[in-house]
């Protein structure tokens, strides 16, 4: 018989509550640990095992895996003196599912190898729904052995695991799909502003506009909610801010030149000087709707 | 035995000759105009008839299609001394099938109606590949009785055909359309141009964020052609900023704000500038990859 690693999860937000339970169902013991203690309770009720500090989970765990929500919280969680890096078992591995910088993976990559730890970097698309149902798309970057070495445990959480490349190349993935949806956000929602403005049916304008060129996940997705006036959060205003924030400063780095991306986050601050950071992105069209 | 219509069909490009083609297999008699001659010769060939103005196809037929190049064609073709309306039968059809400017559609709509001709605005998308394989999307702006009685006319040549509204609603539906892919196109061309220079491998990224709420058309058909540098037309950056033009005048209207829109025509604008108006959209990779 198999004997399955010891995983620690840390994080436990709506994201990771779903991908730590189902690390539950496929027979692997996992140790908790959250800022909130509470919200890890139906896993405990579980089987998850709750540990009071992140060194603890970090000392015990052969896999670590963290879902936390800012790159200071990936920095605090890894490099921190109370830290993973700091106690976790040589030859262990460790995976930030965290959407994060691309430099500082590079970084807790660098500093894992120095201990003989693996790291990978692994932000997911997909949201709370891929979240529970295990479809998450999941972007890894990191050195091909850690990736093939925890791939049943990825495969317990997601569908569409691809290495992108070494450290970093996740998060970097992840930026490429953080910077076509900024854009496409301005246009699906000056659509349906135009469509509502125009004395159209915008529902009936997505019939004739949805299955074409015109068409994406958002429009398909998110129009009908603007439509409706549901600008409850699928996707937090508030994390894409976050990750247009990292997108652009990598841009920079890089010397690019990513005018959309740059007019997407300036419309976002000015949702977020409106309070409605913890409003779905779709409240774009709200902010247009002027 | 059930008699045919005659339909009368001006301007044969790429779109026209298909669309044309189509009607000809379906047992209508066509009556073909074209600036240049040449270009119908085929059709001629297969059975349309050539005429040598525009005045002798409105004078013959029962319905008027037309499919021409700017919203100055379209009103010269219709409105002008020797155009559609001053020689169509009374009770005939006539369909612009163009995307132009939805008050022209309107204008025209008027002045057929004041002639007791029935008018109808029903610009499509789905570009060559769709008037090829008759599966072109028809968005329809008219009255309920003139579509339903060209609703056998459209499925020859379309698929997905729904009439949004009155006079020049058809318009402003590709108007939508045309919205939400201007400022998609910046997003899937920034997304692509920082995987490139950010290491990965462009066509890796695509399949890690395709599929997800990224996802779209142009990521999914264009994006392919970027990493391949293949600019040639899908559809022209002339004709992208025809449409831009004509949305951002009726935006500007109805006191819209469309910065997305703005900055997407600033930048085709650029690619204008560069003389690249006869490439494909993605184009815009090749501005942005500086």
């Amino acid at each position: 018989m198999e004997t399955k690693n010891t995983i620690g999860f840390i994080g436990i937000g709506v994201m990771g509550k779903s991908m730590a339970s189902h690390l539950l169902k496929a027979g692997y013991q996992v140790l908790v640990y959250n800022r909130t203690k509470s919200s890890t309770d139906s896993l405990v009720e579980n089987g998850a095992v709750w540990k009071d500090t992140v060194a603890e989970v970090a000392k015990e765990a052969d896999v670590v895996i963290t879902m936390v929500g800012y790159p200071k919280d990936v920095e605090e969680v890894y490099l921190g003196e109370k830290g993973i890096l700091k106690n976790a078992k040589e030859g262990s591995y460790v995976i930030d599912m965290t959407t994060s910088e691309p430099s500082l993976a590079k970084r807790i990559y660098d500093e894992a190898k120095a201990k003989g730890i693996h790291s990978l970097d692994a932000p997911v698309s997909g949201g709370d729904v891929g979240a529970k149902n295990a479809t998450l798309t999941i972007m890894v970057g990191g050195d091909k052995d850690a990736f093939e070495k925890m791939m049943p445990v990825l495969q317990v959480m997601g569908k569409n695991i691809i290495l992108q490349g070494g450290a970093g190349a996740g998060q970097h993935t992840k930026m490429c799909n953080q910077i076509a949806i900024a854009s496409n956000m301005i246009g699906v929602s000056e659509a349906m502003v135009y469509a509502k403005k125009a004395g159209l049916d915008p529902s009936k304008v997505l019939e004739s506009i949805g299955a074409g060129a015109a068409g994406s996940w958002s429009l398909s997705n998110l129009a009908p909610r603007m439509i409706k006036g549901d600008f409850e959060p699928g996707f937090y205003v508030k994390h894409m801010v976050k990750d247009m924030n990292i997108a652009l400063a990598e841009a920079e780095k890089m010397g690019l030149w990513t005018p959309g991306l740059e007019l997407s986050k300036s419309l976002y601050d000015e949702i977020v000087r409106e309070n409605k950071e913890n409003k779905g992105t779709q409240v774009l069209f709200e902010l247009l709707d002027k």
